[in-house]
């Protein structure tokens, strides 16, 4: 025991953060999305901060965590596992259906558990760098490149949120066909440097994002191009589309639900197949793995249970002749700044990360994170090197506190009813 | 940049410490093995301190990258192997032979290399840890035990080496037959409380040795017994044997030699198979683990370029619903204790690791590690927890100094030839 690690408080402050109305398979964005705020504060008085999902099913596993936590290390990262294995999960929340929200497959205990870890982890990474004095990379055995680089993270969207619904505005503009996502992708370009390019799709028939993959290609000659339709596809269809776009795809997104589908897809194209939906946890790679379902695995260290997880899944890629890059759902500074970190220690990062942060126009830091020529610099000062802004914060968490609760648990399909009262979540697959 | 974290000197020091004769499928065991002491330095003048092979190809190795460390962060151990990477490896060294003194199949560069690592990075994480106040399994998380079980190590061995020989004198007599085993493991238990016990088989005819673990097993009643013949049997003889001790088994460790073969055994047999020889880098896993060869991987840091590396191996196998457990050769006290940092925090490690350690008489700290019901104290000093006898390390480095080159590099073969001079490296399989 180092007693000035001790843990003697964390502070859990959910919030709802201003997000764009950017569509995907199963609706669009909520105005304001759910997210949690993890602060640890060791005995000596230094706090780390960590990010991770907001939505109920994770605050009820996140406050008796914390209070497990009071009196622990800070370094003790393996013991959260451990720690959180004794909160129970409510039945309810694993009911085996697909994770709407999340489009992360079927929701397990085992899968809310390390989302909450993976923010706890984070925050207990920053407070041990900023109480030893080493940045989190170090801590995690010593960044291997300086900057590391992102992609475009282009979405088909709405100029704004349905009217009458309180929003915060974007200046993006609308992007509903192959013009829009150019013009969205050129402004990505101008304003962040990056040079690679994903569209979210799902969203319309194939052929309309064949189209605009096709218009990407023609704009960005060269740049590497991703679709990601978060499995709406059959298995011809993906097929389909993989054979019209080979010769401009770095790779192909989830093209259909599920490790079947995709290992009969990949047994039958030359394109790579990227996932983030059949392999999210550590069970989910032998089966994917060993019939080639995927060739690249999009890590998520809220998925994987934090950044140490994170570069053991690097490393089981690594083993298999995998490749890996990164995954993003809407999230904030800090867990840019994690995910910065984690990547700048991996070894064979060969794609561009994603990253939702560019959409996001609120955060609570003193400082945002910024893209240059597409890339974050790893940051070297001690912990995560960012600043919780208080006033932010408090601002962000009255937002939460306001709310009837429609907001507080992220539906997509819930904020499509808005604008579309028909809306129902579609079959898949959906074409 | 941490100034006090940059490595400031790196020595190497070359020892010859005390192998009883110890009898495998090669050979036996030299009179006095070679080991490679590191201690790493900083500008603070904390110095930390590794153990790895001591062979003139790992020398080699060391002292370029010995050379390439200094100014670097004791921090920065995923640099360690960007750096050895940029040594190269006389070609001679790797000439896809089977190595013979290591019995851990072809050699490699990369094997050679990440040998070479281990010892530096467990080094660097010592005087990282000292340096900042923490024990090593800290730094790789946390502890998630307080103690690590052992195994017995038992071999074949003779009173003593060969008549004339300069050797030390050993007080375990001779174990060369049924009755010396059972003799030697009531010594281990009363000595060191061990519960599990492991032979080193492939000496004699596999009956010899079937009726050894037999003899075992009356003796020690339910205790997990393990055999290792080196790879030595047919696929045919691994079956027999295997059939025959199938009831009191906890594994066979690579009854026979490469993946293929112990693949085919493991298709037919129900006792599961251990290795330390056909997975001992993660290039090797993916054959392995597809064809369902091994149901336990033996980590050995030595082999694996360190600890981090060990707990990446760990996680890969979880993964794969792989079991781990730990493979040792001939080591001191350093290693001692990094293997068992690194086992505390490994999570699902439910067999007692492998350790030659009570076989050493002679070490290089100044208090030896002690097994306490066959388990090892996790240390929770700051960085590993050992303080070297720089008295006894000049010691044994004088004697490495003083010997004419004949056991600089460990071979068995040659050391089983000073008693029979007729002796040849026996074809495999060899029963």
């Amino acid at each position: 025991m180092t007693p000035a690690l001790a843990i003697a408080d964390v502070r859990l402050t959910p919030i709802l953060v201003a997000d764009p109305p950017l569509l995907n398979t199963q609706g669009v964005h909520q105005p304001y999305t759910p997210r949690l705020i993890i602060e640890v504060e060791t005995a000596a008085g230094i706090t780390g901060v960590g990010e991770t999902y907001g939505d109920a099913k994770y605050l009820e596993l996140a406050r008796p965590l914390a209070a497990r936590l009071v009196g622990r290390q800070v370094s003790d990262l393996n013991g959260l596992f451990t720690t959180v294995d004794e909160v129970a999960v409510d039945a309810t929340r694993v009911s085996g259906r697909v994770d709407v929200g999340g489009l992360r497959g079927v929701q397990t205990a085992d899968k809310l558990r390390l989302s909450v870890v993976s923010g706890f982890e984070v925050a207990c990474l920053d407070a041990l760098g900023k109480a030893l004095g080493l940045p989190v990379h170090a801590l995690l055995g010593g960044k291997v490149r300086d900057a590391v680089e992102y992609s475009a993270y282009l979405f088909y969207k709405w100029a704004g949120h349905p009217a009458g619904v309180a929003s915060e505005k974007d200046d993006w503009g609308a992007a509903l066909d192959p013009a829009g996502v150019v013009a969205q992708a050129r402004t990505f370009a101008e304003r962040y440097g990056f040079a690679s390019f994903k569209l979210k799709g799902g969203v319309f028939p194939p052929e309309e994002e064949i189209a605009a993959i096709r218009a990407l290609a023609e704009a960005f000659p060269g740049h590497p191009l991703r679709l990601d339709p978060n499995g709406a596809w059959s298995v011809e269809t993906s097929l389909k589309v993989a054979a019209e776009l080979a010769d401009v795809l770095e790779y192909l997104e989830d093209p259909a639900l599920g490790t079947p589908a995709m290992a009969e897809v990949a047994a039958r194209t030359g394109v790579p197949l990227a996932t983030n939906m059949c392999v999210t946890t550590f069970a989910e790679i032998q089966e994917a793995f060993t019939t080639g379902a995927v060739q690249v695995v999009l890590s998520d260290h809220h998925y994987w249970g934090g950044l140490r997880n994170t570069q053991q899944l690097a490393a089981v890629c690594r083993a298999f002749g995998v490749g890996i890059s990164m995954h993003s759902n809407t999230h904030l500074g800090i867990s840019l700044a994690a995910m910065t970190h984690v990547a700048a220690t991996v070894p064979d990062l060969h794609h561009a990360c994603d990253s939702h942060y560019p959409w996001q126009s609120e955060d609570v830091l003193t400082e945002r994170l910024t893209f240059d020529g597409g890339r974050v610099a790893v940051p070297d000062a001690p912990g995560l090197g960012v600043e919780l802004d208080r006033d932010r914060l408090e601002f962000l968490h009255r937002r939460w506190l306001d709310d009837d609760g429609a907001l507080r648990d992220r539906d997509d399909a819930a904020a499509m009813r808005v604008a579309d009262p028909e809306w129902v979540t579609p079959p898949v697959p959906r074409w």
